[in-house]
């Protein structure tokens, strides 16, 4: 193997595969990164089993020449010391070469690195998804679902399928959920007629792969294609191959722990009522579970923490409408802090069902955005 | 006590003392912030009894006004919690008021806190520093000096006095000098004719203390007074007041180690040569302290290392002159990269006097600087 290669181009494609790779894997070889050339540019594969990420490097893209000089063929190199020795490298061009005993040669200007290398012969076939089942989505908008529900996935393994983002086709519209039993974060996405055909029965993707794929994804207009098999998720875009394993088993019935009707409605700014329950939590953190009060005031709302040892701090946040039964509720300041943060609508409206129910946050005029909380006892 | 101040006055002012608190001091009360309000503006406090800082804000500086309203009083706050509240407070403008049971309310807008504080009596006092012996210097120029030595002092508690700056006046030149035993960093400044009366007999002053000190002071062209007591110095700036203790015992005599001949002179350009060495430890973090080769040859260098379970690599960087005899030696990367990178100069001058003896860096037209690295024996 042999080639010459614009070194940015290389980093960005290795920043890209190294979101695949841990130094924690029960198979040795996935520590390296496969490197293949071949006569339409360089491949570069990163795996840790769970999530496998390929990154393409033309030869030549809009006009401009990435890869000269190729002598196909292919390499496993160490993860550890590959990528810091080419974003270190002295020029822009680098010149990449192996020998029969899998010794790479690295050069550019005074610079010359011989790194051992693997047999790419002995690192596994990534699976080839054969499904027909597939549709296209936006950059913006794969990103926007993303960030708006992964958050709330469990990071605790009691109920492995709650540590994934559930993903499903309901009426035409693409749902995702996520919920570690105590919250729940939800986004839908009415469908466009073309990708109507597509069938997500009900599919859960772990939510640290789609944490790594919010990573790689630019934000741009041009489309990722989502392909689901059995027991894989591909993500597709330009110059990027992302698949990630499925989750095995059911994932909860969510839609009935949505109250479908309120005894209190407030409506009031998303930003002042994020920053009162932040201040609020800040003498709540010796408190377990980082708990707050809050208590509906005519238009106001007074939101309150008390840590004896510490002190105390009330907030008030006037609200733009209070409608309904008066109410006193405790609940996780962080999860309140989570939910808020991924609404950008000025205006939120929060449904309450008395003070030991779930309530639910949705921002003013988007409803496509759905957030649960479950309150916690203290009154 | 009572008074109304800007918020981003207080910020600051609780940055710089934030600076000498610890959660872990043998103290429970120096946990806390000490916070007094007199007619002039409001002082505040932090102290771990080896670093204490004193940062004041005036009632009005440069037409503005910075405190309004004081009522004259003290009160120690939680370190732990005050600086987070202030920070995330609604409005530019924060009222605090203090009751008789050590309580501090802080209003501001919808915001009311109320924190358990603790009587300032209990709050030891300060030493006072009398001393005639002192000057001025430029701040530019102690950050200066404090980043060329700073870096190689001990960090190991084997022999304490080499975990400080050693700080003289010598023939009307002030000597900062930092070893570890394994390299050695020193610059020198020639006193004015008004500084020349100060006394520094050889204080060390602890690296951590330099070290915060120099993130306290700003960038900027005013001066800094330095008086020296037996076993305190205090760095005094228009607002704040830094004292820190000595290090007790005898620095050891450095300057004999420097050697006074050479052998093989190298001249190199500054930044070339710390790339190289930074690449060429990239395959050398395996090894033993991390240790790169450098053999001369002719007008150029080659810096080497070599791992045999990951590879080797070879660096090469043209000289702008080398004379005398050629060598082979063996360094710490990370000693030199250290010492490379605290020299602004383009090009530097590298003394040896044979493979086993110290050989001494220095930047070209400059000096003030001198830097010292013992080699390590691998030919």
């Amino acid at each position: 193997m042999k080639f010459t290669i614009q070194r940015d181009q290389l980093i960005d494609s290795l920043q890209h595969v190294m979101k695949a790779i841990s130094p924690r894997v029960a198979i040795p070889i996935l520590t390296g990164i496969k490197i293949e050339a071949t006569k339409e540019g360089i491949k570069l594969t990163g795996s840790d089993s769970d999530i496998s990420i390929e990154s393409f490097i033309p030869v030549e893209e809009d006009g401009l020449v990435y890869v000269e000089n190729i002598e196909p063929g292919a390499i496993v190199v160490q993860a550890k010391y590959f990528p810091d020795i080419i974003r270190k490298l002295p020029l822009k061009t680098i010149e990449i070469q192996t020998d029969d005993n899998y010794q790479m040669t690295i050069l550019s200007g005074g610079s010359e690195f011989h790194l051992n290398g693997q047999d790419a012969e002995e690192y596994p076939h990534l699976p080839v998804l054969h499904t027909d089942n597939s549709f296209e989505i936006k950059h913006d908008l794969l990103k926007e679902m993303i960030k708006q529900t992964v958050f709330a996935v469990s990071t605790v393994e009691t109920r492995p399928i709650l540590t994934g983002v559930n993903m499903k086709v309901i009426d035409g519209k693409l749902n995702f959920v996520a919920t570690d039993s105590h919250r729940l974060a939800s986004r839908v996405l009415p469908l466009s007629e073309e990708q109507k055909h597509v069938n997500f029965e009900s599919i859960v993707v772990p939510g640290k792969s789609l944490a790594e794929l919010n990573k790689i994804i630019e934000e741009n207009d041009e489309t990722v294609t989502m392909s689901v098999s059995d027991n894989q998720i591909l993500f597709q875009t330009k110059n990027i191959y992302f698949l990630s394993r499925l989750l095995d088993g059911n994932y909860p019935e969510t839609d009935r722990l949505i109250p479908d009707q309120s005894k209190t409605v407030v409506k009031t700014k998303t930003k002042a009522l994020l920053q009162a329950i932040d201040r609020a939590s800040l003498l709540a953190k010796e408190n377990r579970n980082n708990v707050v009060k809050l208590e509906t005031k005519d238009q106001h709302l007074e939101i309150s923490s008390n840590t004896p040892e510490v002190g105390q701090v009330t907030e008030d946040v006037v609200t733009e409408s209070t409608e309904g039964e008066s109410l006193k509720i405790s609940f996780s300041a962080k999860y309140m802090i989570d939910a808020l943060r991924i609404i950008e609508e000025e205006y939120v409206s929060i449904y309450f069902t008395g003070a030991m129910r779930p309530f639910v946050i949705r921002p003013d005029q988007n409803d496509q955005i759905l957030q649960l909380i479950l309150p916690v006892r203290t009154y």
